[in-house]
């Protein structure tokens, strides 16, 4: 019944949270002689949310803000050699290399014989495409899908485009409220692989009972058995 | 002959160097008592070229790239209230109104009758989608393609995509390299119509001489009939 398997990148594919928990930790070296570490969080964070709007998802607007915080949490007092260590930590999340994560190599060239496969990822478009060439993945997939929020909105734009059916479509991710609810609500199917970490913004209460079209799974090469029983 | 027509967006359907050349402006009044105005843009052209690999196109890292220069330009004197104005001024380009150029709020829906319309740009994938949100122009468009680089591969993406033949495509955009040339290479048509301001990473020595598909134009009303004549 599946024809068309969407996958999310980030925290699905490669490491991206660990880069970014490692820049927190950086950041909260960086400011501990001025606030401990949850205030340094608390205010970073705040900042985070307010430019989410004008900023977007990606490396470049967490290091604008993480700047903009720096001043806040100094009182206009962080140096120019503080600055340019903040700018070297952005500078080193773009260049980091990607990372796949345990299955994937095999999971997604297997599964490219069986179905189309769409990867499905929000963020920045430049760097996305730079991660999506690097991690030599990019021939098993039929379209890259790089979006600015995974909303209704934005999958029914991908319905549109691919020309698909929800009932032939599951959507496979790590972010529950971004990969598998909006899908699941549309009528498509949702299989949720969980990261051991996730962004607070990502976080949601409510996971998705008994709903048929929803599966869960540990491990990603699990992944082929559970698309062929939705 | 022509059934589809590719926009440019910034400076050719809307405002856009206007912005970077303001924040500019402010950018050597910051500096002032450390560089005269030319040293201060040589140092931030560097960091901007050396920057673009890793940061894209687009106003989050035009301002990276404005902190960066700063810290170097005062050799790490920059102040707190210094990077902040930065930062801030980076915000009030990303909030900036969209101010339509002018013909065009006629001349895209009278092409919207006619012609498939398609607006191609490069850039940051959020803040274009947000510009061409507030522009009021996105029902006459059949699609939005947002790249990271205006080039042969991804022109050819987008023939794809779309099912299009380069014959009935024609190009419209302000910069003859990244809106003209490559199209032209490829056997579709461009009309240039020239901004009064343009990025120096965009120049390009050459223009198209007299090749039968390139056309110039002044003023974006003369477009359809120039069109019509391809």
């Amino acid at each position: 019944m599946i024809r068309i398997i969407g996958f999310d990148a980030d925290d699905t594919l490669w490491r991206n949270e660990d880069i970014f928990e490692r820049a927190h930790e950086r950041y909260r070296a960086l400011l501990a002689r001025h606030h401990p570490p949850a205030e340094v969080d608390r205010v970073l964070f705040a900042a985070e949310m307010r430019n989410l709007g004008l900023y977007g998802y990606g490396v470049k607007g967490f290091t604008l803000s993480c700047v903009e915080a720096a001043v806040e949490l100094t009182q206009g007092r962080v140096t120019g050699p503080e600055i340019a260590e903040i700018i070297a930590t952005g500078r080193e999340m773009l260049a980091h290399p990607v990372e796949l994560l345990a299955g994937v190599a095999e999971v997604v060239p297997q599964l490219a014989r069986d179905y189309r496969l769409l990867l499905i990822t929000k963020g920045d478009l430049h760097h996305q495409e730079r991660k999506v060439a690097a991690s030599g993945l990019a021939a098993h997939f039929h379209a890259l899908e790089i979006v600015s929020e995974k909303d209704s909105d934005a999958y029914n734009r991908i319905r549109q485009r691919h020309g698909l059916a929800w009932e032939e479509f599951v959507m496979v991710g790590n972010s529950l409220k971004s990969d598998i609810l909006p899908v699941l609500q549309l009528g498509g199917a949702g299989v949720h692989v969980p990261y051991h970490l996730t962004w607070q913004h990502e976080q949601v209460e409510a996971a998705p009972g008994d709903q048929p079209r929803f599966r869960r799974i540990e491990r990603l090469v699990d992944l082929p058995a559970v698309v062929a029983g939705l």
